[in-house]
């Protein structure tokens, strides 16, 4: 097993849901190296069309190569 | 800019989604005031028809006229 | 029921004691709005005639009309 | 009405949303006592199929027979 | 002395006082194997028939048999 | 003395400095009305032609009428 | 007026209630030079006699002489 | 893989170290159960023969059966 | 280098900044031997002249003589 | 917009003022790629010339090119 | 037995252990007033002669006599 | 002296003790890097051979070159 991981802090943004938001994060992060990830926030807007944008921060932990 | 913003706490209930119970809230708090909002807490309980009520605090930022 | 309510928070104040400075505070509220109470903080001084006088900080859920 | 309530702190567990996650752990903690629920992290991970996971912390208030 | 203590969480609740609230929390975890408790929040209600509720969320300190 | 306090939370803005801010909060808070407040959180940006911009939040102590 | 106040952090005990536990911590931190105080922690215990005993923890703002 | 996970907070003590102290806490709650643990606090005192007595609460994550 | 350091916590008060009421407060815990400090809190009031007084609690990291 | 921000944390160090500390953290977080920062918490010292060092924790929203 | 205990927050420091850490600050705080102690945070630096230090901040409940 | 610092968060593991776990949570961060760190987290698990496995949490403060 690895002997020590990195944290990377994203912030996802969906205006479909909270979970697609999360996943956007993860992929940012680097999908493939992500091992877990902790929701940190959730915040968000009405954009100027009026759709709900959720912005969620993502704390992921990733294997340190 | 405004030189201003007050925030508003208030409490959106669903039972159909997290999702659902933040645009109530904002809904609550006059959507179109609000600039942005962060979601503080999630609580919720089993309606007695069994249905899952979500109950979701969220703090709104509001222009301040 | 309501779909949303509203947080106030209120400071209440006693010399009597903490229960009653807690009833100052929904009462400040408005206390047939107030579905439920929240104690967040408990402060206080002395005053100069050597009464203790609490300070309660008070977070009320109040029904969102 | 009952005199006190009891604590029960779950992880539910879904890979496919957090809602579904909660009854998870709601479930587990015997939904029939439980009178409110808070949730407290919300964490998880991809699994080696590529499939997101929801582990959802849930303090279920139950019934304290 | 014991090598571990176990928590349990408890709410107590009493119109009268909140230490009476705590009382009934420690009463519910089973006072005998109390060894020591600490008081983690204070919430409440305004009853229908215009009394004040005190809902005390006490962590207690419980000798593990 | 007054049996109550209302806490406002409010957002001051300005591109000089955090001190301007917090009395820009206080005045949109109504200044007269604020016995005291309390720097909650600090946060920013760069505007576009380069300068900073404090955002400031404060939560205001106000006499409640 | 003074330009500089001292913290001091006690705990007060008492077996009558909690606002005397508050007055013995802030007896015991020189009540005289007591600006205000803050109640930052309530703990105890079940005394062998049975009675219950209240450990408050109280920051005191203290002129700084 | 399990659907749900219970958390049990035990505080294990050792005189030897803050390790053995968790070791001590993870066996009262069922090592055999625990796939996980988080230390929560550290606490101690000065026993009367002069040895240094360490608390540790422990929150473990146990299979729910 | 000192084993061991000692915390003291100050409230500084100024009219002027910030900076100056963390100077007062650094200054009133005896400035030779405080090694580091830190900003806990940032409060306030307007004085009866109109004037914003800042009250900064700062913990300083001392020398233990 | 852009899907997902990156959080970068930085310690800005300024012996003028904390502004001139934030400035600091947000030149070497890459100004051009800040959108917006939070402060996280102030700490400082006294320099051996007698000057106060602010050392400001800064968390920088950068765009995820 | 006492009515009332001080708390002195003190951090200890020790190249060997954390353990080690929090003895030297207990034993700073007076060994023999100290009834029991709270680790509140563990920090250190690498030495320039390549030495793990630990820097452990402790906070000890004393006799107040 | 450098103005500024940056800081990496990384988890290291060790079936021996914490303070191993944070040595290598510090070497993966660069040990020559680290100016100083803080310890924000201990979790663990008990490996499928029966040795205890600390993962901890190390907040590294890194000379921003």
């Amino acid at each position: 097993m690895a002997k020590s991981y990195v944290y990377r802090e994203v912030v996802g943004i969906s205006t479909t849901s909270i979970e697609e938001a999360i996943k956007n994060a993860v992929a940012a992060a680097g999908q493939d190296a992500v091992s877990w990830f902790e929701v940190l926030a959730t915040r968000g807007r009405v954009t100027p069309e009026g759709e709900y944008e959720y912005q969620v921060t993502v704390k992921c932990g990733c294997i340190n190569k």
